[in-house]
């Protein structure tokens, strides 16, 4: 890993150092996910049925996963693993719940009631990929708020395996949280589908979920075209990054960044510490447990890209890491607590050498959907709100006209707007007379 | 206005109806908008200079507003001005701060403490247009949120006057609000320079507030470039749906078409009810009001593409807005508060025969930046939310890996990522030993 003294490198070095790779859609992509989403929207599920054979080698006359599949999925879990997802679940839970916006109400003026109202986004679609593992822990991060959020109508796609049969863990996950339309469709198309319709396929309103670039890219078309649908944000590869001080458990900290690294070969993983001595143990560490790794030719071109920095002060790690904006930040520091005011932007924060950020992605009830590639800078995870519209409302009364309306009246005069000013002083004489 | 009988219309009439104009950015806007983003990355100051003189007229040596100009702005507005912007000042904020997110925590499991906490967005930049008339409203609709955030650096840029100055009421505005980092720039430069930072304009994390088709086509741009920022919402003509019954006031309703009318000759227009009698009326009225309207050539464009939509019930009427999704709703219903509970998407619902939108857009309280062009399918309006950021935080104690630890290590085997797997199990065996 490249190690780097922060403060003998010049402004370039620093800017190049935090630059993130530019994520280069190959024009191939762009052009064959454009024709996918094109193929879908004009053939529906011919469509789906033709890129299902192509991409995922199999040809699903029905595409829905029925009450038979559900339940040989539960029955074809070990019971280790349905114990695991349950107890991941009650706590992702708990912690959602907990984190969900009131509807609020208050006179702003007498007779005039000013409200927010939450209504759940009516058709919301689920990406759950497959690739290289399946991933029961992210069908509960987009199950769980999405039911939390009451939304109505809750597609849940993911891709098929050669046999036709879908991961019976995404499965049980799913349909522990109450979601029972999942539909074994994966890829480009999949987001297509969502996002237009299919005779088989509802429309939804917003997407939600990681994917590979294929998915990504579907899912920044569909974001763009008129009567395509919302996507819950920008995706990028995944990040970390870790400020150790000298103190912090070398070990702990190479299993991290190695847990980030082993996610794929474009995962940014950064060390930042004020202590030569564990940046020094904690590249013998990385070498040691990537001996082991079954992974290990992912972890490694990831930690190719990767970055140990040597900084002053632990004051200046933190100005370093609130420019960079991590998806995940560790903080493998004494007494992490007290620094925790100083993170500005981050997606989500791990404090103290046990906060593993393993148990972040998995368990401990924080949404492991984050922002990342610097969206930290401008909004966080994903939550009930991202599931969720937020309405206001207001009602106001012939008190309410006679409180506020001059006041109306006055600044629409201001902004030459005279219909405006008319609707208001109309009432005003209504009411007063 | 064209009038339809909903239930003698067919499938693809009904489409046709509540189809929003396409919104085409005609390419030579694309074009010049890129050129003026690249000029100001390229030269900064010098080409907001440049272009300043060429769009709004004006050489300015220095575009930040001064403590003269802020004194003089207050000092050049009337009384009963300043006290109509005091006053919606005072009642915006006391509804956007009573809607604020809240920090929260709780044990997920003993010794795992998870939490959300909130942080503001950095560095925000707002735009307060100018156009055909100043906009104090929106001055405050976004500084007002924007402070209650608590954002460290708030930049508002809005077009300068013929002669150098900003408009007053804007100032003032702002001033009140706390915002005093106020410059004269407009149009799509504005937005490059916030976007990306020149010498005397900060770089922001994120950018608010409308503008023309070149200062939306800016915000669009700046949002899909690398390095480039975040916008609010996306931006699209402003629009109203009024579901009114038999005993609504013909008068009102149409006096409140009429306001969205002269909004912009794009401004959509809708009008349901199940009463003839009551459409009858309205037609009536609008052509009464229209006939004495300053703004009658805007509006009266506005009301070619207007529809009256005659429905057999007041729940089919609340079917269609709920597809269409409209920027603003008015209710002008009997008992209007027993129908909120039917609304699903919408931005800000007026209740009654009293609650003219015109209130909404200056001073009931409620924000009137509001997702038009159907994203009220997906997204709220602005608040201060959409100024900062949620961060969620966990912090796990030896107990609470022997707690959750055992989990997240059977999820990590069972999505074949053992580097995760390791992480977790390290931290299991140095605790429980
Ligand atoms: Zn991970
Ligand atoms: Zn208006």
């Amino acid at each position: 890993m490249r190690r780097t003294d922060w403060n003998a490198a010049d402004a370039a070095t620093r800017a190049a150092l935090l630059r993130r790779p530019v994520q280069v859609t190959a024009a191939i992509t762009t052009t064959t996910v454009a024709a996918i989403i094109d193929e879908v929207r004009a053939l529906g599920d011919a469509a789906l049925r033709a890129y299902g054979e192509r991409f995922d080698g199999v040809v699903l006359d029905d595409w829905r996963v029925g009450e038979a599949e559900f339940a040989a999925a539960e029955t074809a879990l070990d019971a280790e693993l349905r114990n695991a997802i349950d107890e991941a679940a009650a706590r992702i839970e708990s912690f959602h719940r907990a984190g969900m916006t009131s509807a609020y109400a208050l006179d702003t003026a007498p007779g005039v009631r000013c409200e927010r109202v939450l209504r759940p986004i009516r058709r919301v679609g689920l990406y759950v990929p497959a690739g290289s593992a399946p991933l029961p822990s992210t069908a509960l991060m987009l199950t769980i708020p999405a039911t939390l959020a009451e939304c109505p109508e809750i597609v849940l796609c993911t891709p098929p395996r050669r046999d036709g049969s879908a991961d019976p863990a995404v499965l049980y996950a799913a349909r522990r949280s109450g979601v029972s339309r999942v539909l074994k469709i994966g890829g480009a198309q999949a987001i297509a589908a969502m996002a237009f319709g299919t005779a088989s396929v509802p429309r939804c309103d917003k997407l939600f979920g990681p994917g590979n670039g294929f998915v990504t890219e579907a899912k920044r078309q569909v974001a763009m075209l008129e009567g395509g649908a919302a996507i819950d944000m920008p995706a990028g590869p995944s990040e970390v990054l870790v400020i150790a001080d000298a103190g912090a458990n070398a070990a702990f900290v190479a299993a991290d960044l190695l847990s980030q690294a082993e996610h794929g070969p474009d995962s940014q993983v950064l060390l930042i510490s004020d202590s030569d001595a564990l940046l020094d143990a904690v590249a013998a560490q990385v070498d040691l447990q990537l001996a082991v790794l079954p992974r290990a030719d992912i972890a490694r071109r990831a930690l190719q890209s990767s970055r140990l920095l040597r900084v002053d002060s632990l004051a200046q790690a933190f100005e370093i890491s609130n420019d960079y904006a991590p998806e995940h930040l560790i903080l493998a520091l004494r007494d992490a607590r007290a620094w925790l005011p100083r993170v500005q932007a981050a997606g989500s924060v791990f404090l103290g050498d046990l906060s593993a950020e393993a148990l972040g992605d998995y368990c401990s009830g924080t949404n492991h959907v984050l922002p990342t590639s610097g969206a930290a800078r401008f909004t966080g995870g994903l939550n009930v709100a991202s599931f969720q519209l937020a309405i206001t409302v207001q009602e106001v009364s012939a008190q309410g006209i006679a409180a506020i309306g001059p006041c109306a009246v006055a600044l629409a005069g201001a902004e030459g707007l005279d219909a405006h000013r008319n609707a208001v002083a109309l009432r005003l004489r209504e009411c007063v007379a």
